[in-house]
């Protein structure tokens, strides 16, 4: 069975959006490298470091399906009806889909999550499952439900707006030392989780 | 001439104390290993794993004069008079000394932070100056005066607590890429702070 995975582009200091919900002080990384790394979308075609670029293949070849909050489908406006990772997508909403939203397997709307994952894990089968909301990611720790969370830690300090790990339920929580890939305006720390025993 | 380093260890939430001030989440790593180093003083002497035992040494071995805050010198008083690294040391501090200090030249006392790197830098000649409390490190990256970062990023979410890098008056902070050092229970992670140009 595949992982539970968190990951986020996060500042030194903590922060994965500007108080806006900007992130281009955080993407850099995804875009500024000399090798590319296709997606699922025309849209959207990563160039990085070799060690970045190596680093997102291995990933995007784990992802077996993809859970993110209804802020971030919005914002996003459902990626234009398909995510770059280009597998199945379960949203968390308390809200019905956009009325004009197409029914297809690609994404699926769900209360909580619990049925997230649930949902999300029968679509991944032996692939991992990647949390891409923080607000979500921090629920699925608090629940028990996380199994690692992967950090692509950029060198800028932002000095403000939105924290991954605010307002966390149950703390301390204790990782393991991370595996370290060195990347160009990126250090990737893939973190698992620890389970209290 | 030496650099001026801030040097905290941190989790990867950000914060360099618990709400109590304590520090026993996040200075594991500079007692759980194998490899002893020693201090200037006997009754602190780090025992680490082999990474962070050369790590510390080349620090340590870098290292021309300490910085500290009031409050770290009163809360380790003083740390009985002679601080571990056995270099010199200049509190930042608005008020007198403890009455019966006693004047020596290894502790100076000063009012701001333009003075105590003045006084720090030619206290080190040509080794570092490091910055041990997190509210001067602050001041010292808002005044410019700031040249390098280093994170003992521990594998630990707090939650809450005391944050390294609250309140900065100029951000974004850019940084270079780090030097990485993997070490058990800790991530060294060694940036050049990016003056603008």
């Amino acid at each position: 069975m595949g992982k539970v995975i968190a990951n986020m582009s996060m500042s030194l200091d903590g922060f994965i959006a500007d108080p806006a919900d900007g992130i281009d002080q955080l993407f850099g990384w995804m875009g500024s490298g000399d090798v590319e790394v296709p997606t699922a979308v025309e849209w959207a075609t990563f160039r990085m470091s070799p060690a970045s670029a190596r680093y997102m293949r291995d990933a995007m070849a784990g992802v077996g399906a993809l859970i993110a909050g209804r802020h971030l489908f919005d914002i996003t406006q459902g990626w234009g009806g398909t995510h770059p990772l280009g597998v199945p997508i379960v949203v968390v909403t308390h809200r019905e889909p956009p009325a004009d939203w197409p029914h297809t397997d690609t994404f699926t709307f769900v209360g909580d999550v619990e049925e997230a994952v649930r949902t999300a894990r029968a679509a991944a089968g032996d692939r991992n499952v990647v949390i891409a909301s923080a607000k979500i990611a921090r629920q699925c720790l608090d629940a028990g439900l996380l199994d690692g969370i992967h950090v692509d830690l950029v060198p800028v300090l932002l000095g403000e707006g939105v924290r991954w790990f605010d307002d966390l339920a149950k703390a301390p929580v204790r990782l393991g030392d991370p595996v370290v890939i060195e990347g160009d305006g990126v250090t990737h720390l893939a973190y698992d989780v620890v389970r209290p025993s």
